[in-house]
């Protein structure tokens, strides 16, 4: 279904967001000669590490890396609050993906799920949906939502809804670099047996893969084709 | 996304099924040089006409020639009992359907959905998702769900869960040919305001077209991709 | 079903939003000599044209004119933010309404669904919820959500929970009514294929009426009746 | 709402439900001068008291006091097997209903809930919703379904899926005929705490009658109104 | 179960909501020798009485008073703003419940459930269940939703989402500790019918009992067990 | 959690389901002196391998293995058919558990789950909920339905509803039991990527482990505790 995929954008709220859902299919989109943009939403940092102005040059250095491991292009950085995405008008983040949705003209955007326990990957998602709703002349033709280690099994358990991917890539070939990527995030890295280490990231695309009849696989959720 | 599919089954239970549901879809693919398939589950009439085995013989006769307008092939007609699906074991349904998919090598499976008021199409959906689980070695990559004109919208008020549709093809092109080959099954067809009229056909045709931006569209579930 | 309702409220958000939803409902009812109000809850373009209020006045013109063409009466203009009603205190809008709710003690209330994809409809569902919950003395009998073209279509699409009608109101004779109403809102109307062109309602109340044995109707939500 | 309604169908699996579900609503109904009918759909007894007649027979006794205790008509009794509806073919089923309800040129019908924990009222929830199903023409404008102690709260427990009810009736002025006529079915009371005990049965109504700001009520789920 | 609870803290939006969803637990649990810790998250009346600082004392007291009746402890006031939760940040509200939790070192929490109508519970909710995420480490073992007189009945009519008990605690022992620690709440009881009433109380406990064998129960949704 | 738990009943439709979902707490349980019976529901056999008389009792043989393996008591085989529980009244199906259930009057029962893709996985779950009914002297006070590695996973994909747990045991300790147990399972043993492979389990383990903090946890449902 990849195939189809012509200029992708992937939406994260924080920086590593984007390793964690779709580290294993922007290599095989990226090898396949598409353009991946990946567009981070919030400072990353400014909740978290509240007055260190370093750590956040740290993480997207971080990010750089990152992006380079898998092969994809880092978008100028946006300066929404880390964690307090809630505290923000709905309209302006959706003006703001908006904006740059119309100006990449992406047919294809990921974005992570309402499902999830973190509020700011809830708030973006109702923004994506907006952003991306099928008017006449929208250039979006596939929207689909990722699976981000920790944040979207917590939500399946506390939310009460659960994340339902219907599209699995073989990430068998570029599980590899995923993790590679990953380890790009000293910082957001932790021990086994959180489902936020390396073993757990491993385990996971194990999980989904041997659900559908791989070794390793990617989840998503199709919200939309047209 | 139907670029990527290659050969494509289509299940129906009863003949005129597959028109109404992926009448417009199935001329694309033809155009496309795609081979589609089109089984018919039900001797499509026993309960219906019980004892008049002219009219069974005529309603073939009516698929054949919607088969041609749409440029699909017929499979080889099933006996099982139309509108009875329920008295069959679900194994042996499970079975026939097996080997059908497995002997074509399809990797692109159209199924009804169990959402629909029918109950020899929640039967057909049961059956499909199990002969399309994904086992290793499984030669379906994608299964998806269709819509049928009053049997759709009636479930989704009388049983208390919405056909949720998450593919949408662009059928302004093929509209005319959809509508053609309903005419075909004089015997299905119903005055309008009944939904299983060409104007009922249209009139869908063009409320999900609108949905998402388009003149015409057919919609479709995806229940897996992988 | 509507011969129970004795005196009505409608609950828009934006000026045309009850049109969309009820404006062939609404004359119906006017025509059995049942009164009708109307409340616009925010000030219906602060956001979408900030700083003209020349534009703001002129939607108001345009709502009198709906007004009249359907036989409602216009309540007194309300200064709620447009698109920014998340950033309005819950309580707030809870008392707003039901100062207004129990100062008219209207029996039947319409409100726009929270399946929509538009916040401001979110927002203003839940607090009519609170400012009609069945507490012992509350006058009203009767809640019911309305659909609302393009914003309930893509809620549907985009939010995972389906908007779920259960009282269709066949408005076959009153279709008419309704698009000139809409006509009113030269600012609001779009172009065909958009939900939101006079064609697109045409279609949209065939493809519900369709649904239910009709040649046009309106699709409501009953929350509760009591 | 009941005031809408003309000409009423209660359809009950087994002699008792359409008390336990309907017995305060009917005797409103009754005493409007509404005709209500009630169609008992199993012989009532086949399994639970195998190759005992005159229970049978005992049973329809109790169930024709009840009907003169509440004001309704019990319709000619049918053959269906008693806790095994699940073994005759749907669309035998389905048959049977539509043509009684054709006959009778009902506009509401009443019947048992698919959330309930037993089979046969899943059964005949499914059936009812083919045969009441809003093709052109169709006599059925209300279809409700209705609460049946211990059934429905074994079913919300046990199935996953709760009853939702939208529609409460007042029946604080016909509890004690509710009561009455459920004493009539000395076969199928049970002692406190068992929901389906006297005390049982005036706690539900008077835990539904709060909930809306009555002493008592009566809960139904409104399918649809056309 | 109950036995498996070792340390206990039960959160409340605002002062009384720990008395209509666990009153008849708390009792059993003092009486097995189990810490049980109440905390009232808002200062309880400072929008519902504004300006009031008399009431907001005299609120406590009463709070102070119902504890001892059931043999709990009050944790130090907090002081965020009684029906404004929705007005501070997500973040904030989770690091304050958080530090509490990892404070007392609890292996079971209360809290109110996402499905009232009351927007307070649900914002707590959503807090409680990111303070209580099983990281490694976590020392919740336990977490429970429970069910609010009014509130929860009304978000199930209203909210479209019903609260889903699966845990039925006995309280036929200490219904009337409950009922005397709801009476210590002078300025919260409302007179019957309205559900929050005590006789409203005996009602809901003597439902929930009959549901499932017993003559008062208390319902709670056990969100996870580890 | 399962400190709670006194006498208990694992069900399982074939040999192996009971490892599969409950191999790993079944040790905990031996090994805290808990008595705990098996009982499979059907032949086993019958429609796989029919005619087969010798592979029956083989996989009885290996069943018994696993019971040791595991310290569990196989109860008397039963002679419902295999993969044609749906061809068996319903009825049938819980009077034989139901009597089993109340004989041996278990306090908790473990059932598989009717999101499963298997057939009779949904219809064994249907009865024992049916078995298990909270009516007055009901036995029964837990009753929690688990995951079957790969008709668990396929369910959640393809039946649109998902498996919810909301009980997770640490099985960090016995997970080499649970696969010692699996391993006497020759016949039902599949190769890796298969989610029924000794280290598809191993993978389902830690998935579920690492999701709250556990090295390897097994999933359950609770359905309800009284």
């Amino acid at each position: 279904m990849i195939d189809s995929f012509q200029k992708i954008l992937v939406i994260a709220a924080h920086p590593d967001d984007e390793v964690l859902g779709v580290g294993g299919t922007i290599p095989l989109l990226a090898q396949a000669g598409k353009t991946v943009d990946v567009l981070i939403f919030t400072d990353g940092s400014s909740t978290q590490y509240a007055g260190d102005d370093k750590i956040l040059e740290h993480k997207f250095k971080e990010a750089e890396l990152a992006m380079k491991t898998m092969g994809a292009n880092l978008l100028p950085r946006m300066t929404f609050p880390d964690m307090r995405l809630d505290t923000v008008a709905h309209v302006d983040k959706n003006s703001a993906l908006g904006e740059i949705i119309q100006k990449g003209q992406y047919d294809t955007v990921f974005v992570q799920d309402h499902t999830d326990v973190n509020r700011d990957h809830k708030e973006i998602y109702d923004s994506a949906v907006v952003a991306c709703r099928p008017v006449p002349g929208q250039c979006v033709r596939y929207l689909l939502s990722y699976y981000v280690n920790s944040s979207t099994e917590w939500g399946n358990i506390l939310g009460g809804q659960w994340f339902s991917p219907n599209v699995f890539v073989d990430i068998s070939e570029t599980l590899e670099i995923k993790l590679k990527a990953m380890e790009a995030y000293q910082t957001e890295l932790r021990d086994h047996p959180h489902p936020r280490s390396l073993e757990g990231l491993r385990t996971a695309a194990a999980y989904f893969g041997n659900t559908v009849g791989y070794q390793y696989a990617e989840p998503f959720r199709l919200i939309f084709a047209r």
